[in-house]
C-alpha cells in the first residue's frame, strides 16, 4: 500500500466530511450517536469474535496480562462503551453557540460563534474503547475524525469503526466523518502528524513516550497530555484532620491515574505533628514512602533521590518533602511538577489566594483531593484527555476543547471611515 | 557569540521573569507602562539618532523607499508609540479574572482563572514600533517577552528596548520581563522557535514568507497571521445601494491591509444589474479589475486566471467572479480564501444564517465592510496580529489571546469516593 497516497485520501475525505458535519444539526448528530450505540450492542458477539483475534495474536506475541486486559472487549465493556456514546448524545451541542453579541460604536453588532476545529486526528494505544469514545466526542463537536489505533487492536478497532460508519450512514451523515486508518504500517503515523492541510489537531492518547514521539515530529498542533506529577502541600495552618483525609484520598483512592498525588509537601512548622499519623495511614495501605532528609528525621522510610521529585509513579509509591513555607512549596511544584493538578491544604486566606495565582498548573485546588481533576467531576461529560499545555485547551478536554470560536458581525451596511 | 548559549540564557531569564510578572499587580504593570511611555518621549531625540544609523545603513544596502519608510522613526511616530503604550495601560487587566464559578455535585466549587501564557517570542520585520507595541501587550497580559526584530532596525530596536527596560526597573519589575535579542545572527531565530522549554508561543509579524518559514521550523506553538484573501459575496436579494457602498469601502478604503477585499463574488441573478455601476466606481478610483468569463461578458476588463482567486494583492487590484447561488459562493470562499474575513450582502434570513455557519473564516460578516476586522474596531484595544488559525486564538489577537485559563477548585475537605 502506498501510505502517502492512502493517508492523503483519508485526509481529503475527512476534510470534505468536516464541512458537512460542521453544518449538521444537533438532532442529526444525536441520531447518529444513538444508531452507533445500537450497532455496537447488536454486534457485540461479532465484536468479541474480532477482539478474540487480537487477544490470541497478543498472547502469541507475548503481551503481558495488563496489556491483554486493556485490549479485551467483554459484553459488559461493550455495554459501557455504548452507554458512553449515548451520554455524549445527551450533552449540549457546543456548535453554533453565539456569545458576547454587542454593538460597537461603528454600529456593527459583534459576537463570537463556537465552531468545530475541523478534522481531529486521534492516535492511541491498545484500548479499543477509545475508537468509540473519541469518535463520539468528535462527532458531537462537529469534527471529522481520523483514528489511528494500536496494531495490537486492529481487528477490534476495524469492527468498532464499521459499527460507527453504519451508524453515521443510518443518520444520513457522510461515512467519512469517522475514518479508521486500516493499515498498521507505522509510516501512517508519521504522515498523519505532518499533514496539516487535512488535519487541524492531533490528540495522542497513551503513554508518555508515545506523546513525546508525536509532539517531536508533529507539524499539526497537538493537544498533549503528558504526565501527572500532582502535589498536595500541607501548609502550616492546615486543618490536620482534613489534610490526613484529603492526602489519603489523593494518593490511595486509585494509584494508576494521572490525577493521583505523587509528591506530598509538608510545611516544616507542622511536619512533626502531621507526618507520623499520615505515614501510618499510608503504611497500613502498603504505600512505599520515599522521603527527604527532614522527613526521614521524623519518620523512618527510604530516601528520595532527585529523580523521585519528577517521577509519575502511577503506583503505590509516594515521595514526601518537608518545605519551609509557601514560597518553597510553589517553587517546588512549578519546577518539578508537570502542570497537571496541585492542591494546597490551608485555612489562610492570603496563602490560598497566592497558591491559586502562582501555581502554574491546569487545575489548582484548595482543600480538595487532586482526584477531582476529571471531565466527569468537572461536569464536562466525557473527556478526550487532560491537557497539560497552556495553548488552546487546558485541563480536562471535553466538547468545548474540540471547538474554536470565530467572530460574527451583523451589520446594516456599515462602512469604515 | 555562542548563539545557543546566549539564547538559552535569554530563555532562562525570561522564564524566571515570567513567574514574577504573572504575580505582578495591575497597578505595577500599569506603572511600568506609563514609565515606558515617558522614557520613549524623554529619549525621542536619542531614539531618532539611533534610528538614523539604521536609515543610513538601509540606504547603503539599497532598501527601497517603502522599506525605509517603515523603518523611519519621527517625533510624531514616537509620540504615537508612547500613546499606544499608554492605551494598553488603560485596558482592563485580563489576568486573574475568575469566571463560571459554580458548585459541582461533589461539593467542590469549580471555576476558571485567566492566566498569562508565560513567555511570548515575537519575531518581526522592519517596523521598530513593534518593539514597544508587542512589549506593552505582553507586559499587560503578564507575559515575559523575547523580541527579535529585523537586522535593519537593530539600532532603533536596541534604543527602544533600553527605554522599556528602564521603565520596568522604575516600576520594580524584573528587567528580563522584556528582552531584545541583541544579535542579528539568523541562527538566533532558529534557536528561538525550537526552545519550547523557555518559550510558550511564537508570534511572527511580517510577510507571508517570514511566517511560513517560522511555522515550518517551529517546535513552539505559533500564532499565525497568514494572508488576508477576503471576499464579499453579493447575493441575489442584496440591497444594491448598500452593496455598492460596502464593496467600494471593502476594496478602496485602504489597499495594503489584510482585511481589504481581494475577490468580489456576485450572484448571477443580479450581476447584470450590479456590476456596471460597481465597475464604474472602481475604475474611477483606478482599481485594476480581473474578471471571470461571465463578468467579462457584462463589463470589459482583464481576464482573471486561476492564481488570481488565491492571491492577496494588497494593491488596487480586484478579482471578480459571478457565482450561481450561495453554495457556490461558500465553496469558493472556503476553497480559495485564507480563512480571514468574508462578508455576505443579503436581505435573506436563511441565507445569512447559512453563510455565518458555513464560511470557515476568523470573521464572518453580514452587510458590513470587511475592513471592520480589526482589534480596535472589535474593542480589544491594540492587537498583536490577526490569527487565521483555529487553534487557541482566532481573529484579532489582543490581551485575551495572550492568556490561557486554568481550572480552580475551592473545597472544604472534599475527597473522591
Amino acid at each position: 500500500m502506498q501510505i502517502n497516497g492512502y493517508m492523503s485520501k483519508l485526509g481529503q475525505q475527512a476534510r470534505k466530511a468536516s464541512r458537512v458535519l460542521a453544518a449538521a444539526s444537533t438532532a442529526q448528530k444525536n441520531t447518529a450517536l444513538h444508531h452507533i450505540a445500537e450497532r455496537l450492542l447488536a454486534q457485540s458477539a461479532w465484536l468479541m469474535e474480532e477482539n478474540a483475534k487480537d487477544i490470541s495474536a497478543g498472547k502469541a506475541s507475548g503481551l503481558d496480562e495488563a496489556m491483554l486486559d486493556r485490549l479485551r472487549l467483554t459484553q459488559a465493556g461493550i455495554e459501557s462503551i455504548a452507554k458512553g456514546v449515548r451520554q455524549v448524545a445527551d450533552l449540549p451541542d457546543p456548535v453554533g453557540e453565539i456569545t458576547d453579541m454587542a454593538y460597537r460604536p461603528s454600529g456593527i453588532q459583534l459576537g463570537k460563534m463556537r465552531v468545530p476545529l475541523g478534522v481531529v486526528g486521534i492516535i492511541y494505544e491498545s484500548r479499543p474503547n477509545v475508537t468509540a469514545d473519541a469518535a463520539a466526542l468528535c462527532l458531537k463537536s462537529g469534527n471529522a475524525t481520523i483514528l489511528r489505533g494500536g496494531s495490537e487492536a486492529i481487528h477490534s478497532n476495524k469492527a468498532i469503526a464499521l459499527c460507527i460508519q453504519e451508524g453515521l450512514q443510518a443518520a444520513g451523515i457522510d461515512q467519512y466523518a469517522v475514518q479508521l486508518v486500516q493499515t498498521t504500517d507505522r509510516e501512517a503515523v508519521g504522515q498523519m502528524i505532518t499533514m496539516s492541510e487535512y488535519i487541524d489537531v492531533i490528540i495522542p492518547r497513551g503513554g508518555k513516550s508515545l506523546i513525546e514521539r508525536i509532539s517531536q515530529g508533529a507539524k499539526v498542533p497537538v493537544i498533549k497530555h503528558l504526565d501527572g506529577i500532582c502535589h498536595v502541600y500541607v501548609a502550616a495552618d492546615a486543618d490536620m484532620e482534613m489534610s490526613w483525609k484529603v492526602c489519603d484520598n489523593a494518593k490511595t483512592h486509585r494509584y494508576g491515574v494521572c490525577n493521583a498525588m505523587e509528591t506530598l509537601l509538608v510545611d516544616a512548622a507542622v511536619a512533626a505533628h502531621f507526618l507520623p499519623k499520615m505515614v501510618a495511614i499510608y503504611q497500613a495501605k502498603g504505600v512505599e514512602l520515599r522521603g527527604c532528609e527532614k522527613t526521614r528525621a521524623i519518620c523512618e522510610m527510604n530516601a528520595a533521590n532527585e529523580a523521585d521529585w519528577s517521577t509519575e509513579y502511577l503506583a503505590p509509591i509516594l515521595s514526601i518533602k518537608v518545605v519551609n513555607g509557601l514560597d518553597e512549596a510553589i517553587a517546588h511544584i512549578n519546577h518539578y511538577g508537570s502542570h497537571h493538578t496541585d492542591a494546597i491544604m490551608t485555612q489562610d486566606y492570603a496563602m490560598s489566594r497566592r497558591f491559586l495565582a502562582e501555581v502554574d498548573s491546569s487545575s489548582v485546588m484548595i482543600n480538595a483531593s487532586t482526584r477531582f481533576a476529571d471531565g466527569f467531576e468537572y461536569g464536562l461529560g466525557a473527556e478526550i484527555g487532560i491537557s497539560t499545555d497552556k495553548f488552546h485547551a487546558r485541563g480536562p478536554v471535553g466538547l468545548i476543547g474540540l471547538t474554536s470560536q470565530k467572530y460574527v458581525v451583523f451589520g446594516s451596511g456599515q462602512i469604515r471611515s
